[in-house]
């Protein structure tokens, strides 16, 4: 008797998968088996159908699907802790935008979005839904990592002159080109909101979205001022704005959604245009508490992101889910509202959902993408283990994020970014450390 | 010239200097001279005035005074997420109960004990205030770990039999003379609750804080349910039942103080004693969010803890700072509300006080117990630099807790705990997690 066994790249042996499928399946003794950067199989350890060059043995982790941060802003990574314990605006018009407007350059995004990237990879997350300036230098900075992101250059009206409304979209068609054979990057438009572009920027951003089939990232009703100045503007509120223009036929995803209606969470559903919370920047900047319990109850898909650093102050996906959970718990009065298990479906399968990629990404699925993280079962904090799921959600910490896999790859092992050197990510940090201190105290 | 050089124990070199003394005063370029446990000066590091046997050295540090857990029941780290996303009432009535009736055992306390005690030290917390049951043993284990604790055996009239009312405080004061001897160790009285105990009990535990001068720790006004079945059952609000037991008189320290009226905090702040907020286990199991803003105004000390880790699920201090500081913004509305170096000042200071510690815990002083907290600022989410107080606060996690010092020990050197074999403690937790597991399951 033979039996015959198929090569493939990479084997994950063991451990406790969390699928994250439609069956929500917690899979022990199984093993996945990637090629070419998918999923071919998972099987289970006693079958051995499959050999490969590389294994991972993953027995004393819990196995789950890559996070997906889907709403950020990378570059401001060297911004963490410039500003704090201030209302938005201030902190935007006082701290931010001045220090953006001194130091920013696309050598600054390169860096920036690497070590931005690195602390996301350390942190689980395999895809980052961005929006910056110089986004070309973001691409190069992940492709670099070996992450995955879409990316999009932020659109400010005040900030552009009159021939860069006019080539809005052209950037990001002549992007899309110059990175079509590299399968971790794409890119979207980013009107940054309604209250910093003019009915005729999301107009044309509309268009270009519709005819190139490219996905819209943008704000929406973060704050209250924000959704009260909307209906005092154009007499209508944000979301029936937004479906007045028609943008909301364009595939969209909106971050924040803290101010929103019910006849609005209604609109977003019928159009199927998805939400991302940002848990801990809405709390930090005192922006609101975004009703995630009357979007679940209209159907609105909703995903989560850790916004930019600087309002957060890390790019940590598990310390996110955790607030959530929490936070959602106290102001439903409900404890069983947002179970872990559902606070882990937002930061994977919903955020593929919200970006379009739900055939490819988001659950341990044969076929998807093999982007796949361990949490090691090794630290104090991890112990003892009861349910997987409350333990990603409650226990858990970056520093158990042992390995990474994106698209097949080891991008992370043992702790250690496989192609990128973290000491001099650290080093570069330091160095753009002294010239943004040495200006603000100015 | 000559100048003589004295030698220490102990010394830390460098870093960045979190005081937390009454100037709030940032150092560096200094270092903390230790000796016998004690910090013998903070001098200029350009000042060779002192040698030492051991050196640390905390140029890329943050340093900051170790961390106090105010409220905790440390021997439950063996039943961390056994039981989630539920109520407190269900989720102690069916779950955590008939767990403890059914596992906690001397050997159980002490192995669950050392457990919870190191992941505390990893998580830069240097001082618990614990009520639980068999707190003899977690004194051993606090002893074996070189940590320090205030103990209380938990008074819940319903689980004893006469004879064990009749002696409540004799086993505390039995303890205290047996463990005279270490001063890392001292004993408080517990009742657990109004709701749990008798007047009559509350009065004995009075009469024996008074007269021992022996601190009572006990849980107040956690849920709204428990604030309003005393006005109920006694005709009064819980304070001022307290007040008229005379238990206030007592040192007392009261856990979670969520569901109290304005006249109830001056009527603590009057009497001097403290609020121990427990924000994560209060949002997990929906109890509430204290009144932080109204505590202030009276001028009630509020200082933090964990609680036990089963509504947590981890005892990380770092990350109940950051998550305070966000959640009282928002409920606030004032993003300026417990700025970072506030809640910082709860995590050290606040607790000291509460404990009656002030004199010699809580801050880097000279003169103080050596207690001393090293947050590494090697990782990703360190980088950069501007505001120490914001990193520890909203960027920093326990993986940053590089060296810990106790009495001038140290118990954590780059992540290692020196005194316990952290393997052989995450081996013991995984043959109780069998056993309690096996035992959920029937």
């Amino acid at each position: 008797m033979s039996s015959k066994i198929s090569t493939v790249d990479l084997i994950i042996s063991g451990g406790t998968i969390l699928c994250i499928d439609p069956e929500m399946r917690v899979l022990k003794n199984h093993n996945i088996a990637i090629q070419n950067g998918i999923i071919r199989d998972i099987y289970p350890t006693t079958s051995a159908i499959y050999e490969a060059a590389e294994t991972i043995d993953a027995q004393d982790c819990i196995v789950i699907p890559g996070l997906i941060n889907a709403h950020t802003h990378v570059p401001m990574t060297y911004f963490r802790g410039l500003a704090d314990d201030l209302p938005l605006d201030t902190w935007l018009r006082n701290h931010i935008w001045p220090a953006e407007a001194r130091h920013v350059s696309p050598r600054l995004v390169y860096d920036a979005s690497l070590h931005g990237a690195a602390e996301m990879i350390k942190n689980g997350i395999v895809l980052l839904n961005d929006m910056y300036f110089f986004c070309e230098q973001t691409a190069q900075a992940l492709t670099t990592i070996g992450m995955r992101g879409i990316l999009g250059e932020a659109v400010i009206q005040a900030m552009m002159s009159a021939d860069g409304i006019h080539n809005i979209g052209k950037q990001a068609l002549q992007l899309r080109t110059q990175f079509a054979d590299n399968p971790l990057i794409d890119f979207a438009l980013s009107p940054h909101s309604i209250y910093t572009c003019d009915r005729s920027v999301l107009e044309k951003c509309t268009d270009i979205a519709l005819s190139h089939d490219m996905m819209i990232h943008m704000h929406l009703c973060e704050t209250k001022s924000e959704s009260e100045n909307c209906l005092k503007e154009h007499g209508i509120k944000p979301v029936f704005y937004l479906d007045q223009i028609g943008l909301l036929k364009a595939h969209a995803v909106m971050a924040h959604g803290v101010w929103i209606d019910e006849d609005e969470m209604e609109l977003l559903a019928h159009h199927g245009n998805s939400i991302i919370t940002c848990t801990d920047s809405n709390l930090k900047l005192v922006s609101g508490i975004a009703p995630l319990q009357q979007y679940a109850a209209h159907g609105v898909n909703v995903c989560m992101g850790t916004d930019g650093v600087a309002s957060n102050n890390n790019l940590d996906m598990l310390s996110e889910m955790d607030i959530t959970a929490k936070i959602h718990k106290i102001t439903t009065g409900d404890p069983s509202f947002l179970p872990a298990s559902d606070v882990l479906r937002m930061a994977t399968i919903n955020g593929a959902k919200a970006l379009g990629l739900e055939a490819s990404m988001g659950s341990l699925e044969i076929g998807k993408n093999a982007d796949v993280v361990l949490l090691s079962l090794d630290a104090l904090e991890t112990q003892p283990l009861y349910n997987p799921y409350s333990h990603v959600v409650y226990a858990m910490n970056s520093n158990c994020v042992r390995d990474v896999v994106i698209a097949g790859e080891i991008v992370l092992q043992n702790r250690v970014l496989t192609k990128v050197d973290e000491a001099e990510i650290i080093a570069t940090a330091k160095t753009y450390q002294k010239q943004i201190a040495s200006e603000q105290e100015k």
